[in-house]
Order: structure tokens, then sequence, then C-alpha cells
């Protein structure tokens, strides 16, 4: 009997190339990345060349475009499962490795819309540059005005005037579209709001990023950090018009849209979050058993308290996993549907989890741990964003407590019947 | 690619009659019996009558030894992590189900080393009637006057005089030893106080219950529940005399005997947690639905905060579960000295997990969640002794840490590696 | 300018001779107090001698009736600030040193209703013998099948026929009712079920404790304690008949009386809790720094995680009894009304401070600590009440939020002025 | 009786004063400031206008040097009691109201230090400009190499050469350095690395920022804010040379000044960040009413969950304002090494309080809740820093858990009293 450790040969092989490379190239590219992102005004149009180099190095050893599972003939035809243990380790070193082998957010999600849903002209136009790496991508979903954890709030008007669509709305959080290369937008409106069907009423359509209309207003900051070169965009919408061809899937099917892009995606962000956490405690259990870092006469691993946080980490990180791999070999088993339950709860609990062992490795680091020496005060924005991105805790909780709440009324009747058969064992003078 | 949740076939079955039987006799019988305990003089007595029958019943449906898993010629030959599954179930009905199939502490334990190490005459004569449910036994261990959690404190004494040992020794917590049935005690203590090697004093021999010179004091309660019949007992040795061939494995062997013994049952423990943990999901989500139970013009599960805790229930149980379910397949894999961190991890995790379930769910059950009525307050005892109990989690996590931190110098060769590597890109105009 | 820790002299006298009392009479008591509870079929019949004895030293030594503030002719006149110093003391004998010096619940609770609102001859009758020490009481609020927490839902009718009333109800955790000495009830029910306003339905009648119709079904159980003499019974009342000049107040005026009652009761028994930490405390720091009790070398406190729950529990008393101290001076500073806010978020800090600390002890002494050679399962059954007892946490948040979120529109008035100042500042260029 | 909440008239008047100040001009002026913070190669050349504004405000309305409490002539002569009512209300705009009325940090420590310790020729050419905000200071203490939070690992060379001092060393996280109007640091360092008592080892000597040999090598980043413009820098000195008269106290002196200089500077810390809670739980209240942000059709406070979370945070708060109310009485009542386990239990507490309730806060918000459209990442990013800064949570507690286990042997003699006493209670058949 196989466990959900076990993979092909050929993940494995894949595996340990994955882990080759990401050890050897895109760790030690991460300090070049960062020192070639753009300063003043060259923020937002300079391209790190380092990422360049890595993703030809990475289509060269045939690690790419990984996260098409099976069922997409353009992939690799790997499981979900299987693919949640290569995308961990990208998750070691994430403003990197995920790009460099071209399967990092949005344009995972987005080039599996496009995969599922695209007509072919659509595939041609976006999908087939977006594999090789040629564009980038945004989803533009989140608005200004309103609570879009519930998406049904989304404002974002798409009306249809002949044969273009018509789009003005208020987006901001538009991961990736402060990127030179971010050539296509997939935008969340609403085509019909007068929909009684409060979830018929929003289209998802293609919006090239140079399309007259389209205000790029400012990247937002998480904790301090702009996310150069991709960033989170506020961006407005103003008579952006674009043909009705351009809608994916038809009107009305927003929704349909986001689920089946949100499944996987969610747990892709997940299985980076077991992966950062690795790093993490490899960074932590470097610090503290580094033999010149002693306060009170010993080394910080010799004080109880940062080695039971250490044992801690550890069982935290163990059992996150457990639940990601869990939810991708649910995905692989039934759908991302079916899966529904499994995902939500690796997506609250991965990145609570991270939150607190990045939380412990900075404190075991001191000030250090906070600085740009080290990458755990970012890795912190990214885990605290993730509570909040595609859906936060409240909103994943809510739906896992109103399935449970459900059972309710069947385990009302198996007690009823329980305390029937408890008369009987009774009556019967215990006799069962 | 199989999982951690899928059984043979023959599992299949059994997991099916033996939830049936836990829901239709165990579930039923459980108040039945707590009513048979004895009350006064009769309380170390009376074996509830209930129990002999639902005995006789499983022993008819095959239900019966099935914890002694693949090896152990005299068992039905499940893998660990079938049993997990099977031995999860009983959980939900932890006073009654694990006894009713011959499968609870510490006889399980105990049979595992007969079985293991026993000569054919120990096993002729304790293995077979406790196989047979004829007979119990105790694992007399823990002692009143030392910190026992460091096992090689136990100080009680086994000298050889001539063909026989002598025993001296002062022991509390011995469970199972209030039952009129205990008639064998396996008793640690020190045979070779003077080794060097500390982990070689330690001996463990069997001691029948009707031994002159034992004297059990009086039993312990756990809160206010002193666990009739079986309790857990304080008892003084006296000059207990044994004959020399009531030695398991060999002088100086009692480490070794109690990894062996401690490895599964440990992980049984935490099995039966998560089936309690499941029972005490089911009983908060009946509380919280009965339309009956209304405050402030709502059900319970109308309240957010109440139905967050199912939520966040469910994600811990789910977690935990797959720590065990992931810790017995190493088990199987490997061997339960390979599976030493996994056990060590669930070990700690699944106990937490359970008090903070049982906490939230007497929560929403008002007093009635602490009294007789429910059986959520019982379940605390028993869940807050297994955070004691078979090591406490302070020793785990110790032993945890020392494991992660040993990583320690590898960290530092690979991060120095990586240095280098990086100084090369730098160097060579970030060429890869 | 004095603090929260300053005392009169009369008060630095009386809690100098109260500490002296607990610590030499009460604590070495404890243990003898239990040992005379009854057993067997005595269990609701006999008061432990010792108490009897404590209670003429107590009175003999001043210490009395302490809890009556003042405000109140028959008591000694001390604010509620000054009582929190005493009651705390008390607390640390939990079963014990409150009823010794007649400050026990649920007396104090009554006592201060007739000092309240009774009639002279009310007084006459139940305050003068309850105020001596020579009966008990007891408050009959929670009902067996409704949600007491929301006190609306209270179903007990209490009708008016003629010149008495008719008293029906289910009631349970009637806290005192085993107590032999227990002459009176304090009952609370619906008198004018149709009231438009939910909150003039309810009435509360004097109840002699002999009156017919009372049925004194069976004690519950708390964790397996049932706290006999005293005990929490479930109790029926079928057609219990009172004289109408039994009422507290008048009818329909159950809520207002309960009011008055609760608010310091809830905040004695914080009080003794504080007490209760501070021996846990003390027991905790005994036993891990007991030289005999070493684990892998080292004596307990030396394990730096030990070391670490010393400290947080000493941060987690003093910020509990801050909140305590400062609930009890808003109190006499405003009333009980005033001090509602600070009442309950002492409330529901309080318990769960006392739980953790509870939990830590109970870890550091291992098993021992969860058995009846120690308080702390004892106590901890204790503070797990009072996260239920007098509204459980939920209802206190609750009410917290409701006043805070009120401040709402204040603070977005701020704010909007804010901005406008914000945007002068900017017009003028920058001059303040 | 008076409490922690009673303020003189004239400390009320300042108080109301300063709120006003606080609500009118620094709240106003916050984004106002971060926009004028320089930008490129002018941030850390710029100051914002609008701070020399604000002081000239504050200096006009009597607001100014508040900290320099009872005891220096030079101060207005509050208590430490009353400056923290005062210290709170400027935590509300950390980044600028503190420095407008000239109390911010490192300035205040560093005051103290001349004002306590100080020649009167220092006291003339430091103290005056620093008191009237003419001039900023640093602190130079925390290192590169070793782990500072063990101030004896402290390896900056302090070397006597005839008449002057020459340091050699390598400090970083130099707060304040940044600042173009930083003109003076006190350095700590080893003057005499050979003293057996390693506590005399250090010393701290004055050295005007323009010496030769100090090289700022860059600012420091905590999560990704710089804090321009007072910076936390890294800094070498190299040969750095200043005469001997430059000495605080005397040689071997230094952790007598720094233990003077933290006392109050740890509790300031607290105090203002007492004032960012309120700010941000008023932030969250604004948020959650907001009638315009609804999702799944309530505002955000209508989710129990939410409404919860807002509770608890006043319940943190509130608790933690007392503990470091009762922190500066304390130091009032004795002083800074009397209160020392007062300010240590703050100084654990109150940052950890921040960074719940700020987490909280943030979750409520959204994403928006991370960004730079509020100040919550901000201050999250100073209440993380604060658990470390000053001496991080490990070594208070640290010292904290010596303290109190230190009353073992007394404890210890207490229960042992306790239990003859018992003995003769049982003896004498239980007469007291």
């Amino acid at each position: 009997m196989a466990t959900l450790f076990e993979m092909s040969p050929r993940c494995q092989e894949l595996h340990k190339k994955l882990t080759d490379f990401v050890q050897n190239d895109c760790l030690p590219a991460e300090e070049v990345f960062e020192s070639q992102v753009g300063k003043g005004d060259q923020r937002w149009k300079v391209i790190p060349p380092i990422m360049e180099e890595l993703k030809a190095k990475a289509k060269s050893l045939g690690l790419w475009n990984l996260f098409l599972h099976k069922g997409y003939p353009e992939g690799p035809g790997l499981t979900n499962l299987e693919y949640a243990h290569l995308c961990e380790i990208t998750g070691r070193v994430p403003r990197v490795a995920p790009e460099a082998i071209n399967c990092s957010a949005p344009d995972t999600g987005n080039m599996e819309v496009f995969a599922k849903y695209g007509t072919p002209e659509q595939k041609q136009k976006y999908l087939v540059p977006l594999m090789n790496g040629q564009i980038r991508s945004a989803f533009a979903m989140t608005e200004y005005a309103v609570s879009s954890s519930d998406a049904t709030n989304i404002e974002t008007s798409i009306e249809r005037v002949g044969d273009h669509y018509i789009i003005n709305g208020h987006k901001w959080w538009i991961s990736g579209a402060g990127d030179p290369r971010c050539k296509v937008y997939l935008v969340m409106g609403k085509s019909d709001p007068r929909n009684k069907d409060k979830y018929r009423q929003q289209s998802i359509v293609i919006v090239p990023a140079d399309t007259p209309g389209i205000d790029v207003i400012r990247p937002m900051q998480v904790f301090g950090y702009d996310d150069a070169p991709e960033g989170h965009c506020e961006i407005k919408f103003t008579n952006v018009k674009v043909p009705v061809s351009n809608i994916i899937l038809g009107e009305g099917r927003g929704f349909e849209v986001i689920q089946g892009r949100l499944g996987p995606g969610r747990i892709h962000h997940c299985m980076r979050a077991i992966g950062m956490a690795e790093r993490t405690l490899e960074l932590m259990i470097e610090r503290v058993t580094d033999p010149s870092r002693r306060t009170f006469g010993k080394i910080l691993a010799r004080h109880g308290t940062v080695a039971a946080d250490v044992a801690r980490m550890r069982i935290e990180i163990n059992a996150a996993r457990l639940m990601v791999l869990q939810a991708a070999d649910k995905i692989d088993k039934t759908d991302a549907k079916g899966a529904m339950r499994d995902i939500a709860m690796a997506k609250v609990l991965v990145p609570n989890m991270l939150q607190r062992v990045l939380d412990l490795a900075m404190q075991a680091h001191g000030a250090a741990g906070l600085s740009q020496d080290f990458p755990l005060a970012r890795f912190y924005a990214g885990a605290r964003t993730l509570r909040i991105a595609d859906g936060p805790d409240e909103v994943h909780i809510q739906q896992l407590a109103r399935q449970e709440l459900l059972r309710g009324s069947d385990i009302r009747a198996k007690t009823a019947a329980m305390k029937i058969r408890r008369q009987e064992i009774l009556a019967k003078g215990s006799k069962l």
C-alpha cells in the first residue's frame, strides 16, 4: 500500500532535479535577484536579468510548467499530489524559484483558465506565450470599495454594447500588474447586475494590458514591501473596450471560472508555504546551533525554550504538509469541487502555521530576523497575506462550519436510535 | 497510487463490522456499564456484566485482538495503519469498546511484550489467557518518589538471590491493578543499579498478582474519577519473590523492552484519541444544532463563534489523524524505532488537540458538559492524562528537538556552499 | 497618590489576621475537611466538624462577613477594593476558607439580596441566621431544559393564586442545595410570562427548603467531583406553595435582583480565583525546585521551558489581579452597574487565566498533579466551571463587544474631522 | 483612596491639552509627514518640515520634555505614573507625536543619562540642545557579530591611550543614526575586557557624530520599513578617538548606566504601545461598523467572530495598560531597580498584546490592513521589534523566572510547618 509520500519514478527524478536546481541555482540567485530589481524610476521597468537566465536553465532541464496536471495535454501530466511535492521545493525560494520554472501565481491560475475554458484563438494568443514564459498576466478581481472576500460584492461593470464589452471599475491588489511583461488581464465584473441569482451576475473577460482606459495608479505595499517588479497594483478601468469574443466561457459564468481557478491555486500557495516553513526551520536550526552565538554561556539551542520551539515547528510543519498532500490527493481522486473541504482546511491551517513558525524563527534571530539580511520578515508578509488572499480564513471557516453543521440531523437520528437500543438493553436485563 | 485512507478488502470489512458493533452495542452499553460499576465496598470487586457480554459478542464477530499486527502469528495480521483506522473507532466509547474487543491498554502492550520477548512457558501461562480475555494485566513502572518521566530514575530494586529475584519498591499509577481479573504484573526495576550505562540498569520481571508482599494501597483519582474497576493504583512491593525464569528477555534489558512496548502503545492511545475527538465533535454538532436550545433568539450554531469553533475542531482533528496514520504507516514501513520521530510528533499533537476540542465542546454544552450526563469531562481527564502518560509532552519535544538540531552542521555546510556559488554567480556577471 | 494596593490601617490589620488564619488554620484543615466529608449514604448528611470549629475561630478573630461592603449597616464596612484583597486570600483554600469566614457563595449573594431588598421580616427570618452562619441557602436559577446562559429562557412558573405563589419547574446546578444546613432557596421563575418586556417576566421568591413539593433528585458532578456536602443539585419543584409575602422586591423584578446580586458575586469568584492561582504558582515553584525530583540530570526548574512557564504564570496572574482590583474599585466609585464592563472583563480574563495556570502546574506535577494528592485538578474543575457559571464567557464577550461597537459613529465623526483638518494642513502649505 | 487612574489637576490639564494636540495636529499630520520624508538620495538628508512646525507648536503649548520626571530639575516634574497616561496618547501617532513633544526614543533615554550622570560640561554641550530639540542622538550598543541580548557579549573596544579613548567596533540597529540632526552617540564597549567581573568590563563614552573613523554603512529595514529619516543603522567605528572626559560616570560603569537608562525607557515603549493598541481598536471598530462594507449580507461587526475579536482586544488592552501603570507607579514608589520585576512583566505582556491586537485588526481590514493605507502593518513592525528591543522576551522571562524560583525554599518551609500543624490538628482530635 503506497502513501502520500510515494512518487512515480518519473516524479522522483523531477523531484531530485528540481531540488538541485532550487538549492544550487535559485537559492544563490535570491540575493542577486533582489539586487537587480530596479531602483527609483526604474522600479517597474526592469526585470532582473538573472530571472531570464534561470528560466532558460529550468526549461533546458525539463523543469517547466510542472503545475499543469494530468488532463491538460499541454502539461507534463503529473498528479496534483505529485506536483505538491515539487511545488513545495520552489516555496523555499518563493521570489525566484516558482517563476523560474514558470509555475508562479497568478500565471498558473490564468493558464489553467485558458487551458480549461479558452477558445482555440484565446489559447493561441495567450496560453502559448504564457506557457513559453514570454509574457505574464494578471487576474483583476479584488475591488477598492467593497469587501471582496464576498465575491458577489464585486461591482465593476462589464456592459455589452454591440460587439464589445465596456468595462468600468476600480480594482486593487492586482498581483503582477506592475510587471512590464504583464500583457493580459482577466477581469471579473458584473455583466448582468440584475440577475436574481447573484452567482450568475459576474463574468470574466480578457483585457489586453495595453487597452486604452486602463490606469495603473500605484503599487500597494505589504508591510513595506512592494514586491517589484510584479507588484500588487491599484487600477482604474474607464470605458475599457474589448470585443465580445474576449469573454471566458460565457456571460454570467464568472463564479464557475473562479471556482475552477482557485481550487488548485489555493493549494499551490499552501504547497509553497510548506517549503517556506521548511526553509524557515533550517534557518532557525542554523542560527540556534551557531557556535559563535552564545547567550548566558550557552548556544541558543541549549536554552530549553528555543529547543522546544524547534520541535513545535517540526510538528506543525509536518501536520500541515499532510493536510496539503491529502487535499492534493483528493483533487486527484475527485476534482477541485470534491476536494473543496480539504482545500479549505489546508487553506486555513497552513498560513496560520507558517505565521507561527516564522514568528518563532524571527524571535530566535533577534532584530536581524526582521531585516533585509534574512528572508523571514518578507516571508511573514507573504504568510500574513495568504490568510486573506483567495478567501480570508473567516470565509473558509464559515464554509467548513456550514458543512459540518449539516450533519446535525443525521447525528440526532443516530442518537435517537442509540437511546432506543439502550433502553432495550436495559429492559432485556443487559442481554445484547 | 493508494493513500493513508485505503484499506484492504478484509480490513474494510472489519471496519464496517466494528463500526456497527461500536455504534449499536458499545455506545448503548456505555451508560449501562457505568451503572454496573460497583458502589461502596464493591467498587473494586465487581466487573460490569455487560462487559463480558460485549466481549463474547465481539469474539463471535471476529472482532478480537485486532491490535496484534503483522508479524505476530497470534494475531489477525493487520498492518499498523489498518489497525489505526479500527482502533480509532473504539476510541469513540473508550471505557467500553477497546476492552470489548480485547484491545485495551495496558493489556495490549503487555501481550506484545509476551508475544515478542516471552519464552514458550511465559506465553502459555500469560499470553494465552490474556489473548482469550480471561485475565488482565498491569505494567508497573511509574514510581511515587521519583520523576518517572525520566525512566532511568526508576528505583525499585530487583535483586537476585539464588534462583529468585527479590523485589522492593513503591509504584503508583499502575493502571488496571484495581481490577479483580488482573492476574499478572510486569514490574520494572533496577537489577544492576551500579552499571555505568544507566540504560542497562533496569530489568523487567513477571510478578503474579497474588505473590506475597504486594500491597495495593489505594486507587489514584484523575480529576475526580477513579476509573473503577480497572483503576490506577498505588502499590508497595515488599520482598516480593519470583523465580529468575520470570525475567523478560534478560537482565538489564528493561529499556529495550519498554521501547518495543511503548512505540505502538503510544500510537494506540493516539488512534483512540482521534475517535474520542470525532465523538466530541458529533456531540458538539448535536448540541449546537438542537432546535430547542436558543440563546438571544438563535440556536447556538447561528452564533458565529460557535460555528467557527466547529470548523476549527474539524481542521484540528483531521490534521491530527493524518499524523497518527502517517506514524502507523511508518511503523509498518520501518519499525517502532524507525518511526520514533513520527510517533513522538503524534504523541504531542494528538492529546493537545483533544484537550482543545473537548474544551470547546464543554463550553458549548454549558455546565452539562462538565457533568456525568455527557462523556466530555471524563474524556478530558483522559486527554489530560495522555499529555503525561507514556512520556510527558516535554520529553517527546526534547527528543524531537535534539533530532532536528542534529541537522545544524549539515545545514551550515549547505549554506557555506550556497554562498560560494552566489559569489561565483556575481563574479561571472550573473551567468548560471 | 495611592493605588490599587493600598489599604486602610484597619484593612491591613484584617489582611494580616486573615492571612495567618488561612495559612495556619484553613490550609492545614483542608485535608482534614475532605476526610470528614461523609461517605456512602452519609455523603449528604454530614458536615465536617472541622468546619464549625474554623467558623467559631474566625468569628472570634473578627474575620466574619467581610464581604458586606460599605453601605450595609450589617457589615464591617470595607470597600469592595479592600474586600478584594481579603477575598483573594480565602481563595487559596477554596473549599474551606471562604465558608470559615462566612463569605462563601451562594450565601454571600443571597445575603446581599436580603440586605438590599428584604423586608424587615425577611431579614429577621433569613438574613440574621445566614449572617450568623447558622443556616445556608441556595439560589435556584439554572434550568435543565433551556439554555440558561440567556436568563430570559428561564421557564419555571411562579403563578399567583390568591395569597400564594405556586411554583413549578425543573432546576439544576443549584449549588449548596445538597447541604443539610441549607434552609432556604431563592427561586427565579416567570410570574408574568406574557409580559412584552421579557426582562419583566421573571420574579424571585423565597422558598423554605422544607416546603412540600421540592424534590432534590441528584447531585451533579463536575469532572467527577460532587463537591459534597454543598453539592450542585438537580431539583424539581412541583406545586410548591409559598405566601405572596415571600416575593423579593416585587413581581417582575427578577432581573433587577439578579443584576444587583451577580455584579459583586462575579467579582468575588474572580478574587478567589486569583488566590487559587497564587497557590497554584506556589505549588508549581515548590515542585520544580524540589531537589529530589530530577529529570535528565536537572531539577525541573533548570529546564528552560519549565522556568518560562513559571514566569508566564506570574505575568498572567498579576495582570488578572489588576483587572479584578480595578473592577472592585470601579464598583466602589460607581456601583455594580457602572462597573459592569470592568466586571465582565475580569469575569472573562480571570477564569481563563486560572485554567492556563493550572494546566501548566499540572503538567509540571506529572500524574500526581491530576490526582487527589494535590488540589490542582479540583481547582481546575472550579476554574472550568467559572467560565460557564454566572454567564459563560460568550455572553460577557458579546456584551463587551456591543458596548465597544457603539463607539463606531463617534469614531467615524472624529475621523471625518481629522481628514478635513488634514486637507487644511495640506492646503495651507503645511502650516498648523 | 485614589487609584492608578487619578491625576493631579496639573496633569489633567496636560492630558487634555495633549489629547487635543495629538488628535487635531499630530494625527492629521501623519500622512503629511510620510509624504515629506525624502525620496531617493534625499532619503537620509531631509527632515519633514511639518515636524519642526509641530515641535514649535508643542513647545508653545507647554507640551515639551514631559518625560523628565520628578527629581530632574530640568523637567516638568511629573511622576512616572502621570507621564504614563500622557505618553500613551502620543503612542496613537507613534511616528510623529513623541518627537513633536521631544519625548521620543532614543533621545529620552540619552537625556536621562546626561541629566543623571553627566558632568556640567557634558550637560551644557549635549543635554541643553537635546532638551531644546535642536539636535538628536543615538545609543550605540547592539553589535553585528554577537548575541547582544546578553549585553556582556558586546565586544567593541574602548582602549585608553593617553588622554583619549580609541574606539573600534561594529554596531548595528543604531536607531536615529540616520537622521541628519543626530549629533552625538553614546557608545558602549569594553574598556576593561579582562576584568573578572564581566559586569565591570563595559564603559559608555560620548562620541560626536562627526568624529573621524565613523562609517554609517547602511540603514537596516524592519519588515520593509527603513523608518527614515531616523533609521536603524549599521555603523563601523575604526580608531575613533575621543578625549577621556567623554566617559559617562567612569570606566567600567557601563552596566550601571544602561540599567538606569533602560528601566524607564522600556516602560515608555510600553506606554506608547497601549496608545497604538487603542488606535488599532478604534480603526477596527470603524472598519467593522462601516455600513458600506458587508459580507454575506451583514456588516462585519454582525459576524460573531469579529465582534468577539473586538471584545478580546478590549480586555487585552485594559489588562496590559494596568500592568504598565502599575510598573510606572512602582518606579515612583521605589525606583527603576525596585520596579524591575514590574517593568519586565509589562515589557513581555504589552508587545505580545499589541501584536495580537494588530493581527486581529489586520484580518478585519483585509489586504488594505497590510498596506500603506492604514498604519497597522507599520505598527506591527514596531510591535514585533519591541519583543526583541531592550531585551527580548526570553531574557525578561528568564529573569522573572529566576526571581520567582528563589521563593522555593520559603515555600518549602511554609509547607513543612503546615504539615506539622495538620498533624497537630489530627492528633488533637481536630481541635484548632
